[in-house]
Formats: C-alpha cells, structure tokens, sequence
C-alpha cells in the first residue's frame, strides 16, 4: 500500500457526489472541479446526470477508466463494500470522509473497512475526515473551501475542524504546503505510515502534526528518527492536545480515543528528537522558523534592535528559554564602534537607536554575521519616524542568505509595518507578530540544532538476561491466578534480569534460620513472607540488625508475633538477607508506569516523601537506551545529589543507569507486568553500586 | 503638584520647536497642529518665524498668554533653565523629551532638572521620553506620529521606543486610551505619582504599564491598592522586564537604572493585585479583556466550540492555568440535548459540531448563561463550509451584556474569519487570535477576581519589640566598626523582637560553665563564641548532648581544642543552651534578601540540602502582614510537611508565621542589615512552637 495515490492521484472518484450545495458531497467535486486540478474526475451519484459540469456516474463501476484514488462520502454503513468495487476499477487510495464509525462506537464497521482495505492493498485515509490537499496539483480532495498555496510544509491532523482553521490562519501567514491531510479516526494510516510516506516526499521539508493519540511507541520513534536524524532532516513539530487531565477526557468523547498520559508524549518526543509545540500559535512560528532557517551551531544568540525596551524583552524570553546572549568578538565591538552612534550599546542586545535607518541595520547585520561568536541573529524594529521599513525589511533578505546563520526577524505593530513584514514572508524570512514569540522560536530551533549533533544512542548490552524463566513465571502464575508477587518473589525475578537484589534465603523454620546465618558475618535483616501481608512492620513482619548468633530465637519471635497478630495470613517463610548499610546511600524510586496508548515507561526520581511533594520524577518509553538513561537523570533535580552536592561523595550513577536499563527491558518484555515498583533503590558512593531494598510486581 | 495639566492643558509651548522634517522638534509641532488639538499652541525657536502655520515665539517669555504645558526638546544642558521662564509663564507642567541626563550620566543635570521643577510646583514628565498623548481631545504631545484612538485604558512606559510599537499594534486590535505616557527616566514622575493620578482620572478603566524598574514598594503598594481594591477597581497590568539577569543587565545599559531582581517584583505585584503580562502579545489580550468584561464569580468555565480539536486545546490551557471546567447543571444538559444534534458532546467542552450555524451558538451561549454552575464562557469558532461568521459574531455580541459573565471569543484564522473579528473587537467583544490566549486571559481575569474577593489582609501586632535596643546595638557596632554578629550576638538581637531564639549563656571559665549547667535538667549544646571562626564543628567549636554534670570538663576540652586548632582565634568564651530534640522539628531556613531597588525581602523555604536542589523558598517585601505571610508558605511545597505530609503531625504554623511576621519587621526597620539568615529554623509539631537553632547578621 501506497500513500502516493492517496496525495498524487491521475484520477479521483466521488463516491457520494451530491448537488446540494453546502453538503460535503457537493463541496468535495466542486473544490476538485473549480481549484484547478487538472487529473479526470468522476463524480458517483446514482440520481444524478451532472455536477459542476463533470458526468457523474450510478455506480463506481460504470467509471469508464481507471481510478486512482475514491473519495467517499456517503452513509458509514455502505461504505465498506465500496471497497471492492473501488479495487477492481483499480484504485491504489481511499480517502474515506463518512462519520458514524468508531468515533459513534461503530468499532465493528470500522475495522470491516480497514479489512476491506488491507485485502485490496488499498490505503485508506480516515474514516472521520477532512479530506487531502495537494497544493502542487491544485487537488483539494477535501471539503474545505480554501486551496493553501504550495509550499515545503506537510500538515496531518486527527482533527478535521482544526485544518479548516490552520488553512485560514496559512494565508495571512504566507505558509506553503506540501501535503495536507485530515487523518480522522486512522483506521489503517497513522502517523507512522504518514511519517514513512513523508520520509520519501521530495516536495516536504518540514512535518507539522496536529496529534490527540499515538500508539506503537517503538515504531513511531523508528519512523521520526528517520526523518529527523538523517542527513537532510526533515522536522516533524507535534501540537499534541490533552495535556492535562480534563483535556484528555474532552479529546477521548471526541475521537473515541484515549488520550495518554502527558509524560508519556514527552518521553517519546524527546526520544526522537520531535518537536512538542505549546499552542497554535507557537506551531505557526516554529514552520516559518524550521522551514526558512540553517541550523545554528550553537546556543549564542545576537539581538539586534532600535529600541531598548523590547530588546531587553526579547533577551528575557532568550534566556529563559535557554539561549545565551553572544558575546561579541572585540573586532566586531570595534566595528560597530566605528559604524554607530556614539550612545548605541554595542553589548548584546546591539541597540543601534531609535534613529536608525535602515543602513544600520545593514552594517550590524554584516558585523555580526561575521562574528564567530555569534550562531543566531534577532533583529526587532519598531517603527519610529525615521525608521524606513521597506528599505530595512529589504536589508534583512538580501542579507539573510550569506550569513549562513538563522535569523527571526519582529517588526512590532500590524499598522504602519505591515508591507515590511508582507516583504519579509514572501522572501522566506521567519517573521513573528511579537518579539518574545521570535526568541522562543530560536531557542526550539537550537534544540533541535543540539538534538542533531547528539552522537547514536548508546545501547545496553543485556545479553546475560533469563527472559524465558521469567516467562515461565509468569505463565505458572497465571494458571496459578497468581498477580501480585511480594518482595521475596519479585526480588527472584529481577535477579533473573541480573537487577541487584539483595542475596537472600527464604527459611522455614528456626534450624534453617540459624544454618542460613553461618553464611553472614554481618548484622542481617528477618522479613516475613505472606502474600496475605501488605504491610509487614505494622504485625511485626520486620526485623533488623540481628546478628547470626541470635537468627534462630529471632525466627520463632516472629512467626509467634505474626500468628498473633495476624492469624489468618498464610505464612510462606522468613525472608533472611544482609542488613544494608544506608547511611551512606541515598534512595531512590524506579518504577514503571503504564500510558494506556503508548505502553510501559520507566520511572526513576528522588525516593521518600520527596517523590510526592516535589515530583522530582523522569520518565522513559521502554526499553530505554543507555543514552536515554543519562538524559532522564539529568531532567531530574536529585540528578545533583547523584553526582555529589556540596562537596558530598559523587554516586555510582553508572550502576543506576544499568539498573534503570535492565528494569526497562523487563517491563518492555512483559507487557502483563502492570506496576512494578523499586523503592527503595539504595544508590551508594563511589562504585559501591546499587542495592534493591523493596519490590513489588502487579501482573494482569 | 498635580498631572492634569500634563494631560488636559489649555494651552501648550514647544521649546525647541523646529522646520526640520523628521525632527523630533518638528513631529511634536506637527502632531499637534494637525491631529485635531484645540488648545492653543505655541512654538519656541529664535530662529523661525512660523510652524505649520503656528507663530514661532523667539522665547517662552515672549508668549503673550498663559501657557499649561511645555513640551521641551532643546539639548539637555539648556533644559533646567527653562523650568523658571515656563514657571512665569504661568506653567503647571512639563514634558522633557531631551535625552542626555541620567542615561548617558548626567546625573547632577536631572537632578537640577527635578529640583527647578519642584520649586516651581511644576509636575514633570521625562527627561528621555517620547512625550504624552491624550486621544480624547486630540493632543498628541509626542514624536509619535500615530494618534490612537480614545477609550479607557491607561498606558505608562517607561521605553518610549516600545510606545510606538503599541500605539502601532492598537490600531488593529481597536484598543482605546484615556492616557498615553512615555515617561523617560522618571525623574520626578514616576508609577507612583501616575498611579494617584489615574486612581482619579475617571477616564481610565484600566491602566497596562512598561516597566523596568520600580522604587519603594511600600509607597507603590499603598498606590497601586487604592485602584485594585477599590469598589469600582480599576486593574493594573504591568509589562516588567529584566525576569532574567541578562535582560536585567541590557536594561541597565538602558535607563542607566538598575533592574531589580524578579523574586522582588513577583512579590510586589502580588502583594497589591497588580497583574504581571509574560509577553507584549498577553499584554494586548489582558487590556482587551479587562475592559470589556465583568469579574466572574468562580474558576468555573464553559466552552462551547464547534470543533473537537480546539476545544481540546483550549481545555488543556485552561486547566493548565488554573481554571476547572464547569459541570454543567442538569437542567442545562436538558436543555442542550432538545436543541443540538445527538451526536453534539454536552459535556462541557460543549462541542455543537462542525455544521453549526449561528442558532445553535446562540441556544448554547443561551443556556450556558442562564447555568449556575458556569462562572465564565469561551467561545471557539473554526470556518467550516456552513459556518455563519458574521451571523454569529452577530449572536455573539448580542448576547454578551445579557449573560453578566466575562465572555471570550476565538475565531480561528486570519482569512475568512475577519469581518466577524472585526464586529466583535468594534463591540468591545473580548477576541483573540488563538484559542489557548482565550484560555490564557480568562484565568488572569478570574485570579483577579479571586485578588478581589479576599479579606483585608490582616497584620501582625508588635508591639512588644524593642526597636530602640537594637538601634542602639547596631550603632555601636558602627561606631566599633563592627559588621559581622555571629550566632550569640545575632541571637541578642532576634531576641529583642521577640523571636523564638534559644535561651542560651555565654560562660568564660570551667566554673561559670558548671553554675550555668545546674539551671538545665537535660541535655545541652555548647559552641564556642569566636568572631574569628565561621565554621565551629570543622574545628571543635560544637559539642552536642552534654549532661549537667559534664559541663566543666567540656568547657575545658573544647578551650583545649580551639587553641591548638585555631591558635590565633579570639575566644569570647562558650555558648550553652538546651538541646533541642530535632527528630520531630521540620528545618526551614529563614532569611533575608535584598533587592537594589525595592528593599529588604523576606525568604522562607525547606531548609538542608533541598534549599538548594529544589529551590523550594518564596519571598515578600518585607514588611510582610500575617495574610501575606500565609501566602508565601502556600506558595512553596514544603507547605504540605508543615500542614502535615502522609499522615504526619501537622506542624505549627502559627509559630512560623509569627517568626516570619517579626523578622520581616525586623529587616524592615533595619536596612542596614545587610544579610540575615536563620538557618536553621526548627519547627515543631502541633502548638509546640519554633526554634532558632542558628543565626548570622552582617550589616553595611
């Protein structure tokens, strides 16, 4: 299956063609009949002679020729033995724009048509749809009425209101597209199947997605990286809604999907280098920036500006986002020195006055891109009555070719600037409407710069791991109606992922106790094994500091003090394991935490009542890479303490690390293990390693 | 000294008027004989005859009448001189629109500037500004060649550059202005003396503010309260920049003055409900919304859309701003279901679907208005085919004064969407350009709201500190030239105002230690008394958990120790005091911060290591009333373990916020203190109180 007939078909049949104006039937042939496409189009009605002046036909088959692409609009119910039909006048595309399938609980229809779809090797667009556009062949097979110009830009969005909006807010903004399609419920193309496909497009350069689920976070991250690590990347920037909890329900009555956990998107954002923007507005910004812009080479910004105030904003909004203001080098001081008025500030921001004409912008635009310590240039202008905006607008295109370097550019007001900023975005030159909204743009830019430079992930190596014990485990349990496996259990199967547990032994009586003993020259720890107890040291289930001499005595003392306390718990054993020193260890938590759309993900961050009141918490898609590893450690703030705070020992991060991988592995292969939490991980100095003091395992 | 003359004069004399183009001399002239001023207008220049058809004076004296204002734009070094002939001609005000004072260095000229003027009873605006306008009778007083429309919102900036720019955007966005200000360096006029001004000025409805840095808090607190608080409030909205140090810095080479640190001004604004914008662009959709709606009772919105996907999205920024969707009332819910289509989602996000015409928006904002449950309403449009736009701009407007709710509407796009933006933003409708901004503003408006709606703060009574004791310490400190009061005397000192320290002794021999010894029945702690050591335990200076009767032979350990560690130290004996039992105490720290412009802060915050790594500490302006001091604790996450984490003993609350309340004072009438902190402070569980358990002081 190929989307290319989907987006460059010869020939398109409207199945459910209509003549009543301001139907979608209707809309679809007339915007394919009137917008300048120039393939054969066959409207399919069986009451109808003619639309728009096309024939139309009773049935698809009547279709004298080949049709590459069927556009349907009819009742849900018909729409799947359309199917056949469509695939024996040869279509390679459906773009499907009929509601009443999952969206109304019509999971049964849907999925016949994606069947339906999958046996004639056709690719299916919706159900639940817009429609495509392809600008470059003037086809909007679609029922919005505005044809977007051709440009660079592929837009997919799961929400076909949003595109009519995105489409009106395009031509103001001089955007460009090259594909654009509403992607609706996503019966058989999703996101990856659209990345694939726009992966090969010659004719797009940046992605821009509008997203409210995602699923098969393994492929999705294959697919994006292709395009956003290969050698001539191609962006993809995401505007993902349900982000928080009320936007997640309003977005699952509305798509019939569940929106995921918000930590999940992030996790796998920044697992292929894709780019989250915040709002509409932001998204606008950040295709003008990726699709008109190099790459910078590093974070050091330069402003340059007549007018101190929004300079000093825009320098805000720089920092805070995470550039760093250039400093200039001394030859450029000294020739901007020799260029500009005596009370210009040569710092950074470069404030050439409020009396520039547009030949100083010229001679700071040509010193600073020659600067070496610059790799990004802001350019704000206000307009006072000297100012001459065309002729400065004219200055910022000619020159924004030769620096190599990218350069945003605020023309601030929408009166008097406006024809200088209508010059600028028609010579592809990043114009923002506010000064802030330009640092912003340029900080996500950087990133994105950053993430590119990153060298591979580096992997695990997990070869040592016993995956089919744990599979055997599992599967017992499960015949057994076995799901909760308390620490003694649990400890055994992280072992088997060579995690490091704690030696123990599980002793049943007083005489083992003391046997097991003669192992340990230390104090030991004595917990109780009983899957009917949750919470051990409230019935005196805990025991510690006992050194082996007394194990024996201290075994019949609590079997006694459970019977007592607990008399209908089954007790399995005592659990017997070396007394950890944890005055030198800090702990920790690593967990897993399950999106429902997107799969397991790992969880590690500060351990104690520190996790709950600072959610000092980084999550990871599993598996994670080693790589991915050091990065989640470094978004958290206990990341600090790991490397050594106030002069304090640094660590044995390298042994978190290998935990957090071989923990990710384990939760990535058993899909059934539904919680799973460490905590304690006692992390020690040094190279002292890592110890888990306490797990549990939930499986379903 | 009073503004009105500034703003409403009769009669206007331009000192420094000139023939040439582009001059701000000439713009000035321009400006005012052309954009409809009615008063009478006078040029100054010894060397024209004529301007725009306007007798030229060759000097102030010379104008036959009584002038109100004079607008000056001759060199710096000239301007103090004219105070006294525009005084005799009868002047009340001045606008200084040369620039060359403070800025560049001249400091003693303005300050000769700002004497004339005040001798004379002159108010002044400037120097280094772009000059005033008052729209409603046509005064553009500025070299600002666009004159904006009148209307009720105040705007003050302290970058006159930034004025054209706004004066620019308003047009589009059909803002109006009662007042208009570029206020320069603020010699003498400045947000406070603008703030009394516009308290009274019965134009202004809502005054928007660019600033860079303020002066006395107390004094702008106490202005800028009389317009928050008052019955008919009129809302403050500041525009501050320098949030980042780097901003901090350019705005410096800016104004020449210096940038506060951002903690302060949070602070300052939350202390009097002033309404701080992130961004020029929320700036605009503030001053939009606050003048066009009423204050809503609750953070309860609805949002009603015709699209799935922005709706989404508008949730997710309102939740995420701290708004909380409206569960709409049964009777609402009836009522929505008889006139939507079935498949329209009546839970709120109320999405009425795609094909909506104007009715159905009409019945939803109908409906919604008449619920008890909705506080505030959003209005998200996206053009579909059948959309009526201007129809429902129409609805829109009509509907709004009758709902007595605040309402925002978003009409997605730039292109079709238009004409009905236009109707609206002519009908005072609160619009803006992308949903997430409707979301955005709205939470502002309803924080205000809330800001309103609180009591009277409610103060601390002190009158049992010893305000004249400590005076007299810190005197003979000066005249000692001492700066440094390590833990005893520090101590001494947070005594005399009456907080939680120690009782502690100071002893000199082995005897006096045993003497002291016999008052204790517990354990104590003694620290050595040195102002030649810092760090006390590093050297021996600390010893913890002495009974009673080892007091003498600790004495002597600890001299021994001191002396062949620290040979050189001073010893002015040894502190001992009660051991306090830390194992239930919470440790805060408590201290001082100093912001250059505003004054001493308070800061609280987690003490140990979490200070640092989660930088878990808030501020006030010190002095702080006992509501604020509630504020401050509910803005950090330690609050939790105060009022109790998991179960745990809540801690006392009251005590810490006593403790907060006189150190506050106490920082307050002491601004010579230059660093404080109480680190830590010890805060116990239930009614048991705080502790001091260390403290420094230096003062400059």
């Amino acid at each position: 299956m190929s989307l290319s007939a989907v987006f460059n078909p010869k020939s398109i049949a409207i199945v459910g063609a209509s003549t009543k104006i301001g139907s979608v039937g209707n809309d679809i042939v007339k915007n394919l009949a009137t917008q300048g496409y120039r393939g054969l189009i066959y409207p399919v009605n069986p009451k109808v002679d003619e639309i728009y002046g096309l024939k139309c036909y009773k049935d698809i088959s009547d279709v004298p020729e080949t049709v590459d692409l069927v556009v349907i609009a009819i009742p849900a119910s018909f729409v799947p033995e359309v199917i056949p039909a469509a695939a024996a006048k040869g279509a390679k595309g459906v773009v499907v724009i009929s509601a009443g399938f999952k969206e109304t609980g019509n999971v049964e229809l849907e999925h016949r048509l994606a069947e339906e779809c999958r046996k004639h090797n056709i690719a299916l667009i919706g159900p639940n749809c817009l429609g495509v556009i392809n600008p470059a062949i003037y086809m909007n097979a679609s029922f919005s009425v505005l044809m977007p110009k051709a440009g660079s830009v592929a837009f997919m969005s799961q929400s076909g209101a949003l595109c009519t909006a995105i489409l009106d807010y395009a031509v103001k903004l001089n955007i460009g597209f090259s594909k654009f399609a509403s992607v609706g419920n996503k019966a058989e193309t999703d996101e990856i199947a659209l990345l694939k496909y726009l992966y090969t497009d010659k004719e797009t350069k940046v992605v821009a997605m509008y997203v409210e689920d995602l699923k098969e976070s393994g492929k999705f991250i294959e697919a994006a990286k292709k395009l956003t690590k290969s050698d001539n990347p191609k962006p993809i920037i995401i505007l993902k809604s349900g982000r928080t909890s009320a936007g997640a329900s309003a977005s699952a009555s509305h798509t019939g999907s569940l929106a995921g956990n918000d930590a999940a998107y992030d996790a796998l954002f920044r697992q292929c280098g894709v780019i989250r923007a915040s709002s509409v507005s932001q998204m606008f910004n950040l295709i003008q920036t990726f699709t008109s812009n190099p790459m910078p080479k590093g974070r050091r910004v330069a402003i340059v500006t007549n007018a101190g105030g929004p300079g000093v904003l825009t320098t805000d909004m720089a920092i805070s986002c995470g550039l760093e203001l250039a400093k200039l080098s001394p030859e450029s001081i000294i020739q901007l020195k020799a260029v500009l008025p005596p009370s210009a500030s040569l710092a950074n921001p470069i404030d050439i006055l409020g009396d520039a004409k547009a030949d100083r912008y010229a001679e700071a635009i040509r010193i600073i891109g020659q600067d070496p310590n610059v790799d990004s240039v802001l350019i704000i202008l206000t307009p006072q009555s000297m100012t001459q905006i065309e002729d400065t607008a004219r200055i910022i295109i000619e020159n924004k070719n030769s620096l190599h370097k990218p350069l945003i550019a605020c023309f601030m007001g929408e009166t008097t600037v406006v024809s200088g900023i209508a010059m600028m975005k028609s010579s592809n030159v990043t114009v923002t409407a506010f000064p802030e909204e330009a640092a912003e743009a340029m900080a996500v830019l950087t990133r994105f710069a950053e993430y590119r430079s990153e060298p591979e992930d580096e992997q695990f190596d997990f070869s040592d791991i016993h995956y089919k014990e744990v599979k055997k485990i599992f599967a017992e349990a499960r015949t057994k109606g076995i799901k909760y496996f308390p620490e003694a259990e649990a400890a055994k199967i992280l072992k088997l992922y060579n995690l490091p547990v704690l030696s123990f032994d599980v002793v049943k009586t007083s005489a083992e106790a003391l046997t097991v003993a003669k192992k340990h020259s230390g104090k030991m720890v004595m917990k109780i094994v009983s899957k009917d107890i949750v919470h051990k040291s409230d019935v005196g289930g805990v025991m510690l500091g006992i050194s082996p001499a007394e194990a024996g005595e201290k075994f019949d003392e609590m079997i006694r003090l459970i019977k007592k306390n607990c008399p209908k718990a089954a007790i399995d054993g005592v659990l017997m394991a070396e007394m950890v020193d944890r005055s030198k260890a800090v702990e920790l938590i690593l967990g897993q935490s399950k999106d429902p759309s997107l799969g397991a993900m790992l969880m590690v961050g500060l351990g104690g009542i520190y996790v709950e009141l600072f959610k000092d918490v980084a999550f990871g898609l599993a598996p994670i890479s080693k790589t991915e590893a050091y990065k989640m450690l470094s978004q958290i703030k206990a990341h600090k303490i790991i490397e050594g705070l106030r002069g304090q020992a640094k660590l044995d991060e390298d042994a978190l690390i290998e935990a957090m991988g071989r923990l990710s592995k384990l939760v990535h292969d058993f899909p059934e293990i539904k919680e799973l939490d460490i905590n304690p991980l006692a992390l020690f100095p040094d190279e002292q390693g890592a110890k888990v003091l306490d797990v549990r395992i939930i499986i379903e």
